[in-house]
């Protein structure tokens, strides 16, 4: 058979997929991650998941020609090391070797953002456009540029951390010394900064995450309502230097947060409106991504398609 | 003879040259532009100046293979259309058409900072590398990005507008309703409005342009170093962006205040370090450009060059 095992790896569930060379899905398999267990039993686990998704597909393991893997990061996709990642408690893991060793076949790593902005590209709501900048809005802000159907990703392989842009220089400090990054006012995290910052009131038994936030705001909770729309507005400024920049044809959110689009949206078209060129915005479309749960592992087999030379 | 024509249009002076495929320049002309006598008179002078350059290289016109022009902009390269330059009386101006009428040659147009980029990338200070950022800090700030050894301009040529990036959301309006650009506090322009603000007194006769700024500042007024310390402080805050969006192995500098990065540089690189992550910093490199007063007629030569396919 001519299929590829696309891995999507996140801190809450594992999914892979097999996926043939035009985009379709013959068989997927979804697991928790169970972090805790520590890298090699997530390994064996992505493993027990692949070969479960193979039997769906009704195709076997060695019928699989390549691996692709999106991964939280950062990464080193050239040694085939997850260097580090916040929902995972590993360091320098060496993911691509270990999966190797254990489904026998060659493993393409890729951060999960970039895999996403692939296969949103390919099969998504960027199918067509000739650039493609995806925001993935969950506890961090990730992105993904793809150009004519390739990933940008520098000189080091460390680019389209839209997160990092500074939307507001003496805004809040990041942890590594950055301050007013777009990741501080348009993640989950920065959602239940600012709504406590702003005094937002929950109803009992709320724990104070972004979908709390969210539920207040479609009440008409006027602090909730103000905390998306200082996230709109950051978007809306980010994605000014983003444009002007990068010339996007589309920009795609994805990840949790995207799904309150409806709240923070309005602002930021209105920045975007106000503050960039007419021929910059012209023909623009921003869009949500339309992969679904899908994404990241269609995305991971991209990555593993593109490396076997397919067009 | 195996050259091209590399054509550098400023509001000042029409520079042109001949260039061969490894970038040897073989004969240069530079002549006043005089944009007062309207754009078809501009058009002759080109003409004469490539003539020169021609004959100083001791080849013919009819022996060109192809012209490229570096124009500011912005342009419509593939209408071949100056739409607009603010140092330039034109609207519209169908320069590639009127150029091919007087050169009887293909005529490729692209951005003046974008073709200054591609220039330093094949021959000066960005030779090796594999992403290149220029900016060219002049009456206003202009951008290029150049990867593997082509230019990056987005999905519709609008791209690397490096000086439209956002890096103080409130700061001063722009004339297309923007605020707090890169462009308003790093050029020639910035320098003289952030010295009028905060009070610099100039000697007799100055005439409050960019260099009486760069002189009292290097005589030791304190107010004009605090004005390219602001200068600095925002180059840093606009470069953390480009830095972590796109990952360059080097940005070089090129234009009249690249010349007083004495002033200005120690504050950006300082802030670069504090706001970057390691590892989008670690091997940065950060230079002038190296070309000179050639940089624009290499470069549009060089875009000529990759047009008709040159590796």
């Amino acid at each position: 058979m001519n299929v590829v095992l696309g891995i999507d790896l996140g801190g809450t569930n594992i999914k892979t997929a097999v996926v043939r060379e035009d985009g379709r899905v013959l068989g997927d398999d979804r697991r928790p991650t169970l972090a805790q267990e520590g890298p090699r039993k997530t390994m064996d686990r992505i493993a027990q998941s692949a070969r479960q998704a193979c039997q769906k597909a009704g195709v076997s393991l060695s019928g699989i020609r390549a691996v692709g893997v999106g991964s939280p990061g950062p990464l080193d996709p050239k040694r085939g090391v997850v260097i580090f990642t916040p929902n995972l408690p590993w360091r320098n893991f060496p993911i691509v070797k270990e999966l190797h060793r254990r489904l026998k076949k060659s493993v393409f790593l890729e951060n999960d953002a970039n895999v996403a902005a692939l296969g949103e590209a390919w099969r998504g709501a960027g199918r067509g456009e000739k650039v493609v900048l995806l925001l993935t809005l969950g506890t961090g802000v990730g992105g993904g540029l793809v150009v004519d159907g390739d990933l940008y990703t520098g000189a080091w392989d460390v680019g389209c951390e839209i997160g990092h842009i500074v939307v507001e220089p003496k805004g809040p400090k990041t942890n590594y010394g950055n301050r007013g990054t777009l990741e501080q006012y348009a993640s989950a995290t920065a959602l239940v900064r600012m709504a406590k910052e702003m005094g937002v009131r929950l109803p009992k038994g709320a724990s104070w995450e972004a979908k709390d936030i969210q539920d207040s705001a479609r009440r008409g909770d006027t602090k909730a309502r103000k905390v998306y729309k200082i996230m709109g507005y950051y978007l809306g400024v980010g994605l000014t230097s983003a444009v002007h920049l990068l010339n996007p044809s589309v920009i795609l959110f994805a990840g949790g947060v995207s799904h309150s689009m409806d709240l923070w949206g309005p602002v930021m078209r209105k920045e975007l409106r106000a503050r960039c060129f007419q021929a910059s915005l012209r023909g623009l479309k921003i869009k949500k991504a339309a992969l679904g749960g899908h994404m990241g592992v269609v995305g991971a087999a991209r990555y593993a398609w593109r490396k076997l030379g397919a067009a």
